[in-house]
């Protein structure tokens, strides 16, 4: 009980801030505020709105009431309101946020694919696609290649973390430790990449 | 009876010219006749095949039989046909067209979600994706930036005629009151949006 | 029973070989070893997802066990690994692998679409998201028009190739004689238009 709502809080802050950095992109390419207020939606419900379509999960989470609607909503408005004060937060914190809310949505989305009966291979995909769904659709709406396809250690911290925590419960162990100990390999793997400037290799011939 | 007819013939003949816009964008981009139909189809069914996606009514009504399918279509082909004549219409004719469209989409769309138990505020933003969602996919095609996200009170209107259309039906006023009422508030802001050249603010930093 | 094996495998192949064309695609684009599989699922898979969404086969069958996303990635690692290789390959063979692979998704989407009792017309329009929609994706993640909207007859083969096989099995032909009918129809019309430079006509005004 507790921890369910520990759980939901902890979603709700991660949607918050996610909604926030996506009015941040927005902002950047000059949108208005309506467009600021679709990209706070689609970056920080996009990847989960996915992932319930892919498993079958209708109406999705974020359409059922509300509150992740209006949390997205709260993140874009708060970046609008403040965006002078935003471009001050040093880069650094907002990775480490952003990461945190990476390591929470690739592990919940796993999670919740398991609980419906997709394979173990699969529910890590599912987890990944929540994890980055959101900030892919951001950037097709800003009609550029998404970021997660070119950069960084990303996709890939939420693969591992997802992986781990599947991994864990296909073996036995208790979902209350595999979750955190997932979500936490994925927040060290990429603050890792980040601090490191690891990048994944491209083909040979390029 | 009469109403549910009325409503269907008026829902044809706004796709069939939600074709014939997204043929016309098409036509511009310089896109082959499958190109044209492909966007015809994706201009008008696309906002409510993802609002049906998303509340749970699959097949989506765009797929359960030809009509609309067709009536995209042949929005799409009197616009390639008759691309030369098209280009001559006054401007402002085809704003008012299409603003009646995004209207009837948009109280329309709204009145499903309601349908399905979906909650206002997401009703809503049913309606708006409804309204919107195909002119957004339609650019998303074109590889450029949605219009919706960068210009005028367009989305705004969905959003204002679809609330009226929500709120009055939970006050308990009748729904074949409350859609028109709607649709009309949609119309009359998109219109004057349009003439006053009314556009949102972008964040302060820009 | 020797039938679907036969065709699970053939579906298999052209999964594969879907992938490792989105993989040579992303390469051109430079993306990370991780984005060229995000490009191969997406490729091979893609138009699938759509065509089950879209008629109420959730999971979808991509999603259900892990062979179709192990077959894409497949096809996206040798690309990977083998980059240099294969672009040494004939474009001639390439595009007639192509062109198989789009005959076999057109023809089963279309199948898979009568299943589920969708109308004849609708199906035809489903073979056609099946065989490229995957493309489709590909390129808007890309960022540039979808490669079906401005060349060739590739999605008019794809339609008529879903066509005869959807026509005949409504005259009623049998299916196992009708598929590859309607395959081989496709398969030509794809490979003539290679051939012999067949465009579609653009609008009038253009």
């Amino acid at each position: 009980m507790k921890v369910g709502k520990l759980l939901w809080i902890v979603d709700l802050a991660a949607t918050v801030f996610l909604g926030l950095e996506g009015a941040m992109a927005a902002s950047d390419g000059n949108l208005d505020v309506f467009g600021i207020l679709v990209l706070s939606f689609a970056t920080a419900l996009g990847g989960g709105l996915i992932r319930d379509l892919l498993i079958g999960a209708v109406p999705p989470a974020a359409i059922q009431g509300p509150s992740y609607a209006l949390a997205a909503f709260s993140g874009g408005a708060v970046a609008f309101l403040l965006d002078h004060l935003l471009r001050a937060v040093p880069g650094a914190l907002l990775t480490t946020v952003d990461a945190a809310g990476l390591a929470l949505f690739a592990v919940a989305g796993a999670a919740k694919a398991l609980d419906r009966e997709i394979k173990p291979f699969m529910a890590v995909l599912m987890g990944t696609i929540t994890g980055v769904g959101g900030g892919t659709i951001r950037d097709i709406f800003l009609a550029r290649v998404p970021a997660i396809l070119r950069v960084d250690i990303y996709a890939v911290a939420a693969v591992a973390g997802a992986s781990v925590m599947v991994a864990g419960v296909r073996l036995g162990l208790r979902r209350t430790w595999m979750m955190p100990a997932g979500a936490v390999v994925c927040f060290l793997l990429r603050m890792l990449a980040v601090r490191n400037h690891w990048n994944l290799p491209t083909a040979s011939g390029h």
